[in-house]
């Protein structure tokens, strides 16, 4: 299964399964026999549903997660819209290789099996202030990258990236799709300065009014990248591998949203892991309608935050299956 | 070491080992050369230096987390202030030794050793509406028990409890410390309804008038409860013993604040691992002057609020101690 054209994938969209009714009135009626106060245990229990609705189990497990890395480099970095040299994008991705980023330690302390997908990093995507920042061609091989990279056998799907300047095009495409001032969704990114942050929001101002007013998956082509597109096309295979998704910050949120805005309830089978210290992620999360289950000031990308959720979301799912009923544990209802 | 009275155990609290200042100003360093934006892991890297400053180790690891639940039942009961019956304390520990409670699931999801702790569940603790809930006795003997079960190899300790109707006690002690009005810090605990919460209020309003007037370990034995005691004798000796404490919700934050009352500053090696929906928690932490870790609405007690956030400390620590420098990874710096 796959696609050779936006519209193609847009078909998919268009055809997307639905969470399993069955498993979740089954969750919910186990849910209400544990040894614990009705509700009592708060978000863990909407999770828990959730997250058996998804896998068709009203008793899950979460064994098997997987955290994937794409990164892409952004020839929009040329107007100085990022505290950090592009060079940076291709050196993380030997850190990512080697161990030594937060992600690594973050997926190890998860349990999650991690893979990182450099995108022709030697081939940056055009300027959007000038053109479209990535063909059609390109931006399906992009989206086909991410839909590739889901391994059948996982359970729960943390999507990162690295990507120097890639808050800019998440910005862009943010505002494309959900209107506003180009301020409201540029932020400082890994720490522009007050005129780098002039700078940003002037570039996606311009890519906005050039290239905003399309389709959406036209929307991730233009103003995009290839970590974006990569990363879309990875949650959209969870969602027919029936795979939940943890968001993670702005730029997956703004990846996603092109999803969404696609086809509403394309991200049903998502929940946002944190919100991020970049400022048009919480706008971003309202918009989608999403809450996040962590709020700790990262701003880091990588799929960090995300990452950090999953040992919350595994809790959650623990307590789930893994609890005595009050009839088991022979404890007295109240 | 140990105490036979509750001023012998004031008298530690005045002389606790402080943060190791050396560790601090090392994890600070080794934090600046790590490959992320400055800042960006945000609180994760607050905790990472609090961690190291209390481990005297300035790259540490997470290794030996440590789970201790304490049980114990309370006179005040009879007034009719809890949802569940009485019994409910002694089958929830049968609960838990046989590993069906939430608080197991979430000790194994966490790689944390567990234990219980059921204090003299067959002698409630006196109505504390007519007598103190606790001889100084019976307090220091509860406080040593919590003294006691602190393992001198853990390296980072939640406490937690089960005891029917131990909100009311946890209230009157909040009341006792920090003032205000009963209803200020009386919630609804395991679900009581509107006539109960009434009840609830009254009942510790009258304890108060009769026994708050004291010195902060008094309100303790008058006002508290075994399990209550148990957990500030714990987390006093995690402070003797340098190991940083998660502290869960309202009743072990009503506990840990008799300490903080007692000698300002005691509670300098504790986080928050948690705001629970419990109504009377974000004040008492406000009170002690403690931001929580993870707002999810749980309302469970059993440690479960700070268990779930031994992950996110573990992150914290691993994403500190196994991150490559930027001259080690040969990342160019911002």
């Amino acid at each position: 299964m796959g696609f050779t054209s936006l519209s193609a994938f847009n078909a998919i969209l268009a055809d997307l399964p639905d969470a399993d009714q069955d498993a979740l009135l089954g969750a919910q009626a186990r849910n209400a026999t544990l040894t614990k106060p009705a509700g009592s245990l708060g978000r863990l229990e909407e999770i828990a549903m959730w997250y058996a609705s998804w896998r068709g189990d009203a008793r899950p497990d979460v064994n098997a997660p997987q955290v994937i890395i794409f990164a892409g480099n952004h020839g929009v970095t040329a107007q100085g819209v990022s505290a950090f040299p592009p060079e940076v994008t291709v050196q993380m991705v030997a850190n990512f290789e080697q161990g030594g980023a937060s992600i690594n330690q973050l997926s190890k302390n998860a349990g999650a099996a991690m893979s990182v997908h450099a995108i022709e990093l030697d081939r940056p995507t055009e300027d959007f202030t000038t053109a479209p920042a990535m063909s059609e061609e390109d931006c399906v091989a992009a989206l086909l990258i991410g839909w590739n990279a889901v391994s059948e056998t996982s359970d729960l799907l943390v999507v990162g990236e690295m990507g120097i300047g890639n808050t800019t095009p998440a910005a862009a495409i943010a505002n494309a799709l959900f209107g506003g001032a180009a301020a409201e969704w540029t932020g400082r990114g890994t720490g522009v300065d007050d005129a780098g942050l002039q700078i940003k929001t002037d570039v996606v101002a311009k890519g906005v009014a050039k290239f905003g007013a399309q389709d959406p998956l036209q929307v991730l082509a233009a103003l995009g990248g290839r970590e974006l597109a990569a990363m879309a096309g990875a949650i959209a295979r969870a969602r027919v591998l029936r795979i939940p998704v943890i968001l993670d910050g702005f730029i997956c949120c703004a990846a996603a949203a092109t999803l969404e805005k696609a086809h509403a309830g394309a991200l049903e089978h998502c929940i946002a892991g944190h919100v991020s210290a970049e400022s048009g992620h919480a706008r971003l999360l309202d918009a989608l309608g999403k809450q996040a289950l962590l709020d700790l000031g990262l701003r880091l990308g990588e799929g960090s935050g995300a990452a950090l959720a999953i040992p919350v979301v595994r809790a959650a799912v623990a307590c789930h299956s893994g609890m005595a009923s009050f009839a088991e544990a022979g404890v007295s209802e109240g």
